[in-house]
């Protein structure tokens, strides 16, 4: 079956924003100039702009265009760091300790990672949010897409905002799966918690603007005095 | 400052779609038709559609005009029910036991839901999955909304259709927070668990097509081999 029209102009705006060729924020050609630039007609051009409108990735402005979707460390936070007071507020975590490692990658991670990865690069991080340690985090990469990531340890506490900045790869996606578990002993020790005390673990293949699985995550949050926020629809 | 007309135009949308004059999967009337009738500028009919489109309350199809978003038991089931088997197969919950009763509100109840309730109704209910049981759930609800409900019992699985088809309560959001905890006495009792066992606790507010609050629930989840399913963007 042939690719339809529109979704080629929606390949390309993609590659470009991935590319950083359209960088967020960046001004995108109007319908009739894209039109002419791709050789497809003005509607066509409308249907890529709104599909890419729905997918998050572009805004229109009344009057003024259309925009590439401005991302910034807040709406990193904002949007994939769910954990908040019970009354919704977010308190950006804090770094309480660090190792970035290279290992073999388990079966697991190798099916899922972009690329089949042999190794992952593995970060491990404990953060606090107010004084008190939440969240044991271990997010694992294929290293083709991070090439000497290992050497910039310490790593910024926006790791997502690190990989667009850095690598051009931009998250626009989670999947998660969230359990009740008690806490093993590694993680108990690290968020100072009774062995086997109920915490939220959390699973996340974290998907970037290409379709590309660039990270997987997994996450022990402390549950005590806090909620992890989601909104259905 | 004056209510933009495209406002004015989504209300009375939103008004016929909460009534029933517009029920699930019914043609709307046209950009022009409905401009006319409202006296409004295809303009501002069609940036009204956009937004309804947007909040997923009505859809599109090319050529054929514009639908009143088709929500099936379920769709209801798929988007509104998260707990899966690790590879994301969803099975439909079954009832093992179920009771509805009337009760004076807590005052958190009373502060969040629809009308301020000096009562609510409570429909508690254990369900399982596979013949395994998996979900002690308290719904309550602001008993002006739902006249009768009490004498309805048993109730249907899918609470959201009856709703639905019994009260023109159409459900669009949840807004919900999670936390593991150890399993309280009567949940572990009532989901064959030891009691302090690791569960899931979810809180949800359900919100309609009108924003009103019109159910609060609070399920405790077997985690042992289910996952909770969401995806952030």
């Amino acid at each position: 079956m042939a690719t339809p029209l529109y979704q080629t102009v929606i390949d390309t705006i993609v590659a470009r924003i991935a590319s950083g060729e359209l960088p967020s924020g960046a001004l995108l050609p109007s319908e009739t100039q894209l039109g002419a630039e791709l050789g497809v007609s003005q509607g066509t051009a409308r249907k890529a702009l709104s599909e890419l409108e729905k997918r998050g990735l572009v805004q229109r402005a009344q009057g003024r265009g259309t925009f590439v979707t401005l991302r910034t460390p807040e709406m990193s936070l904002f949007n994939f760091f769910r954990l908040r007071s019970p009354d919704g507020t977010l308190t950006a975590p804090e770094l309480v300790s660090e190792t970035v490692i290279r290992r073999q990658a388990t079966a697991e991670e190798r099916a899922a990672l972009f690329g089949r990865p042999e190794e992952v690069i593995e970060i491990r991080r404990v953060r606090s949010v107010g004084g008190r340690r939440t969240t044991h985090e271990r997010s694992c990469l294929p290293p083709a897409l991070y090439p000497g990531i290992v050497d910039r340890a310490p790593l910024p506490n926006a790791l997502y905002v690190l990989y667009q900045r850095a690598y051009s790869i931009i998250i626009v996606r989670a999947d998660e799966k969230l359990r009740a578990v008690g806490a093993p002993a590694d993680v108990a020790a690290a968020l100072e918690l009774g062995e086997g005390a109920p915490v939220l673990l959390m699973r996340r293949a974290a998907v970037d603007v290409l379709d590309r699985v660039v990270e997987l995550r997994v996450c022990h949050l402390v549950s005590e005095g806090l909620d992890y926020f989601v909104t259905l629809s």
